[in-house]
């Protein structure tokens, strides 16, 4: 928040409102990307899910077969129907790793994309606030040239964000 | 062929129907569980190609996020979309080769049941062709009791598959 604040601040009023546009792009790419991935990480966990499924169903049906073979056929088929099962319990730590490592993740930027466009308007306002003290102050110069020097080292300040931010010059 | 044809023939008549029925219920055991197997293998390979298949939108979708970011962050990106993409052409070799090594000798599997079914019934008429031979040998002693030694000594044969099978005593 601190970087977007003085990136906006620090510019003329031109580089500013480029800055802005730019950031504010910045935040749409991120959320429709982020987006997107997440929807598609999603899909690939469910599709990942019903592979584990389908094999399970495999692993029982081998287990069936081998039951009705001879003792050294149903030995090898039953090791085959372990190790396939064991295939899907990694497959079943993937489903919930990718699901809480990545999907959430992914989710939760949603929010962090909001709050930072909100962070957006607030700077906004309070840069078109400061423009328009800015104008004022100017005015005020004009009107009494003489007081020049007073009114230059009179600091202003303004709230944002329930910090005080106070501006000696600029 | 061989071995199924002289189980049936070696036996007393009881244990040979036994035995019949045995390989019969072997048969339609194979026939039942390969077929479910065939099923569940090929529903398993279509599972993969769809992970494949959402795999690879992902991927596209990563280079895409990928082209909009500044360069450190694009290049491990663009890594990571590589890599993501070569686990799917090991996702398609995978699926390539479950297809032709076990879905499809498991399919040709319905094959050899059919034939395998079809040497039971050829064995068996062929077993009760010879058991009526036998009868009316038997009869035909009963009838000359003086020519049994002549008779017994006598060899008969029939036809099977085209080879001339002769059987000279019991």
């Amino acid at each position: 928040m601190t970087t977007l604040y003085s990136a906006v601040m620090s510019r003329t009023p031109d580089a500013r409102a480029s800055q802005t546009k730019q950031i504010q792009q910045s935040i749409t790419n991120v959320e429709k990307h982020f987006g997107e991935m997440c929807q598609l990480f999603a899909a690939y966990v469910r599709k990942t899910a019903r592979l584990r499924d389908k094999a399970d169903l495999l692993v029982k049906e081998i287990r069936i077969y081998a039951e009705t073979e001879t003792p050294h056929l149903q030995r090898g088929m039953k090791q085959f129907a372990d190790n396939l099962a064991k295939v899907q319990d990694y497959r079943q730590a993937e489903v919930e790793r990718l699901e809480a490592k990545v999907v959430e993740p992914l989710k939760s930027y949603g929010n962090v994309v909001k709050i930072k466009r909100e962070d957006l308007k607030t700077t906004q306002s309070a840069r078109n606030r400061e423009y328009k003290q800015m104008q004022q102050l100017e005015k005020m110069r004009q009107r009494n040239p003489s007081d020049r020097q007073t009114i230059v080292s009179l600091p202003f300040s303004f709230k944002r964000n329930g910090i005080k931010l106070i501006y000696s010059g600029h």
